[in-house]
Parts: C-alpha cells; structure tokens; sequence
C-alpha cells in the first residue's frame, strides 16, 4: 500500500432543477486537488490549504470532520496529512465543501486499502457537508463520489443510485461573485408546498431519469424544470430570469440553480452549444458589471479521480 | 377498412404508491370488452350494456363522451354503436371509467383507419375521464392505452412516457366490496404537504423509474412508498394497514392503493408469489366478514386488444 496519494475531486452540481436535495451531477474539468500522506502520529492534521483562506483545524474544516468520522470507525494506529489545493470557491453554489468532504475519505480509503465502500465514503463525507451548511445531506457528495449523475434516494438509510450519463452533455456554469450562505438559502424556502406543484415535480423527476435512461434530450430538456424551489431562490441571484430566458432561447436544454446558488448551471447537447450559452451568460453578467467566473465541463462519469 | 371490431380494455393502477397523478400500470386479464361498429346513422349510439347498470345515454357515459370527442375533431360522415361487456366494476379503484373512455376511441380510431396517435387518443378519453372524477387525469389512461407502466409527465401539453417492465413483475388486487367515490377520495387530501415529505416523495419516483429500466426489484420494493397520499386514505379503506403489514411480510415487493381506491395492489417477482400474496389478502377480508374479489395479473405490456 502506497503512503500518499495525490487526487483531483471535482465540483458538482446539485439540485438540478426539479430534482432538490435528490439529484446531482459531477463536472469533470473543475475541482480541488489534494494530496493526504500517512503519518505515524495518529489523526488528522491539515498541513496546508492554497487558494482560499479556510480553517487548518480539522474540526472546523469539513475535509477534517469527514476524514476524523472515517478515522472513528476504522481506528488506525497511525494517522494522515492532508494538503489542500482549493480551486472551487467557498460558498460558489457548485460543492466546494464536498469536494474536500469528499476528497479526503475517498483518499484515505485508498491509503487504507479500500475497506470502505462509496456508500459508506458518502456516510462519512456527509459528517463533514453537515459543518458546512448545517444539515447532513449528500446531493453534492454523492456526485463528487459516484460521478455521473446521481439520486440521493434516501440520507437515511444511505442509498445512492448512479444514473446513466448521456455521452454528448455538458454543462456550463456562471459563478457570479456574490454571496449566498446555504442556510439562508434554505432559510427562505416554504415549509409546506401545494400538492399540485409537487406532483408536477415529482413527473418532472421521474421524467428526467427517463429521459437520461433513454438519451432523450428533447425529454431531459422538458423535464429541467423547477416549480418548487425556483421561484424562491432566484430572487437572491441577480439576472437569473435573463440569463435562464436567453440560454433556453439559443438552445440550452435547461438552466437554473447550481445547488443554493449563486452559481447557474445550463446543460447543452454537445460542446459547441455549451460554449455558446457560456458567452450569452457572459455577456449579460459583463454588462451588468458583476464580476464572475464561467466553465464549461463535459459531465463527469467517474467522480474523484487519483492523479 | 373493417366496419366492426371487438376489444379487450383492460383494467389498471394508478398511482403505484409513490405516483399519485403520475404513473399507472396495465393489467393483463381483468378488462372490459366492448363492440364498435360502423353506422351510416351519424353521431354515438350506446346500444347495450352487459355487467352493470350504466347510462345508455353518450352524453352521460364515459365511452360516449370520449368517443364524441373523438367524432368532433374526426368529423366523419357516418356514426358508430357501441356495446359494452362491462367486467370491470364502477368505482372499484382499477380504471373502470378509464377502461371505457380509452376503448370506444382506441376501437373508434381502428375503425377510421388510425387517424390519430395514442397521445391524441389519450386526450380524447381524457374528456370520458373527467365525467367520472370530475376532473381530467391520464393515469389510468395512459396504461390502458400505451400498456406496461406509464409516467404522464404533464397533461396539459399531453406527454406520457411508457416505461420499461420487468418481465417477472405480477400484480396482485384486492377489491373489498365498499364503496369510495374518487371525488370524495380526492376531498379529503391536503392542498399542501410539508417539502419534506414531497422530496422524500419525488427521490422514490426517480427511484422507481430507474428500478424499472435497470430490473431491479430490490430497489422497485423500497421506491414503492407513499408518504403523502396514502396517509390519508388509507383511512377509507377498512383493514389497510393489516393487509400492507402482511403481504409485505410474506414477500411482495410492495403493497399499496390502486388509484383512490377501495382495491388495494400489490406487486411481487413471480407468479408464485403473487398467489401467495392473493391468498394473504384473501384471509383477511374473509375473517373481516367483507365481500370481496381478488384477481392476479401479469402486467400487461401492450394495454388494450382486438380481439
């Protein structure tokens, strides 16, 4: 067994659309890199964080949590360092606190010698997403470790399913620079809903995974609809009905929130179409003046990947 | 063109626990049979009705106004009587209305030469539903129409997605002999449900549909859960909670309300299991002292038949 491992672990999309807190996907071309080496002084230390100013001690930095619940359960008589190469923004809406959840169980499973399988990985992960957005939920980490796209079926017992991933999606994201805090994100949402916006949803749901089944884009597209928690959480991000409106115009499948947002997503059939809604959500964000960030990412099929 | 035809309109389940609105299933050999032919009277004329007392007016039964939706657009220059052999008892909660309303246009559409396609024909019986519960709904439509298990992804433009069948899958129906009247059925439920129990609710509808396309039974079992409707009427029909508790202990993959009942399915891998199952629900309604009849059914992939 190796004594260090270096990993790239992606950003991911949840949500997607009708799908909240079930759905996500994993991007291929976005995401941390980590590198965990086995120590002989038990724990975990975090040695090293570039890019973003976030929390050495491993309590208070989700890669910590996830990797000190691993740690409980697995009892090594030695321990682990962990370097972090943040590239995915805190806060962005595209999982940045499940990339190092993710990351750092998944790398210490491989140091390990795999005991762990990726639904107990998602268990543990989930410890640390609970100290970032105050709730144990797995529609980033299930992405980030599965790839492709994912459906949370249930937190509780953990069931996870892997979705088939049409070959010609892709995904374009605009991470406008302004802040959402995942709490209030969720803080503004209903507590009960109509029973008839539900059903339309759970069609919605049904149809997508249909739709991705039977590499129907045509269905996928009509299917990326959210009537629930749409209406409530685009009004914290500027433009989203103009940048939705001129995406869907020239030909995206669907468009809306990445996660809590700030970040939007769009899926386009084929890589051309991906890069034209990247440059129409440019041009709106450029114009009014809010600075921000753009990819555009093939989906990914395999999740973290050992670099 | 032929001038007569006979048919099988089967009968179906709508809902499937976690689908309330959206899917149903196709039974194989509980149905209607129904003679259409060819008059040069124009208009509808219900001829005969065998089996139970219903309306020989058109205008005040399911089949004759589905089938004046139909002429209305067709607009052909001759008219059709219709006999219906009706095996499926009114408001049993197994599509009865619906088994009338597909079949006078499904016969209807065979005898003009197949002038529409099943999304058009599922529109025109849509309008038969709705003098029946009050309301137009496909999801006991659609299956009887498209056969196997369907997914009405939206009624208003008409989408209906048919769904893979596992091919080991049986159905198993109980109709104990009380009454429920959709409308009243529907009364009784919440305008609104907590988003809690609607995302629980749409994770098991993704979770069915990918159960369906990838064969599994394991996971069809744990998707076929209604956390939001069943709630509720589950208290209209006497001894429920017995009967789920007890088919599911003996093996079927899952036990709920077919449509808005007073029958009650189940489904279960294989036939053996499905009697089993039958046998189970027989029990406790015979101990209970309630009339019933039971029926068990393949699922039939095909929806109505010329016979």
């Amino acid at each position: 067994m190796r004594n260090e491992i270096k990993i790239f672990s992606p950003a991911t999309v949840a949500n997607v659309s009708c799908g909240f807190d079930v759905l996500g996907f994993c991007l291929d071309n976005i995401g941390d890199e980590m590198i965990i080496k086995k120590t002989p002084q038990k724990g975990i230390r975090i040695t090293k964080i570039e890019g973003y100013d976030l929390p050495l001690n491993p309590l208070e930095n989700v890669a910590g949590v996830s990797a000190l619940a691993l740690l409980e359960e697995a009892k090594p008589n030695f321990g682990f360092e962990i370097e972090i190469y943040k590239k995915i923004k805190p806060g962005s809406g595209i999982g940045s606190s499940s990339a190092s959840a993710s990351g750092s169980v998944f790398a210490i499973n491989e140091l390990l010698g795999k005991p762990y399988n990726t639904h107990q990985l998602t268990a543990f992960a989930m410890k640390g997403e609970a100290l970032a957005s105050g709730a144990e939920h797995a529609d980033n980490i299930a992405p980030a470790l599965f790839g492709g796209f994912t459906l949370v079926k249930s937190c509780n017992p953990i069931s996870i399913l892997k979705l088939p991933t049409p070959a010609a999606l892709y995904a374009t994201i605009i991470h406008p620079e302004i802040e959402i805090k995942t709490r209030h994100a969720r803080s503004i949402l209903p507590d009960q809903i109509p029973l008839k916006t539900a059903i339309t949803q759970w069609a919605n749901v049904g149809s997508l995974v249909h739709a991705l089944h039977t590499n129907n884009y045509q269905l996928l597209s009509s299917a990326l609809q959210d009537v629930v928690i749409e209406p409530y959480r685009k009004t914290l991000i500027p433009h989203f009905d103009t940048v939705k409106k001129q995406t869907l115009r020239i030909g995206a499948l669907g468009c809306g929130i990445s996660g809590s947002g700030p970040s939007v997503f769009a899926l386009s059939e084929g890589l051309e179409m991906a890069k034209n809604v990247e440059k129409v959500m440019r041009d709106i964000y450029f114009r009014a003046g809010i600075t921000f960030t753009t990819y555009v990412s093939k989906i990914n099929p395999t999740g973290i990947k050992i670099l």
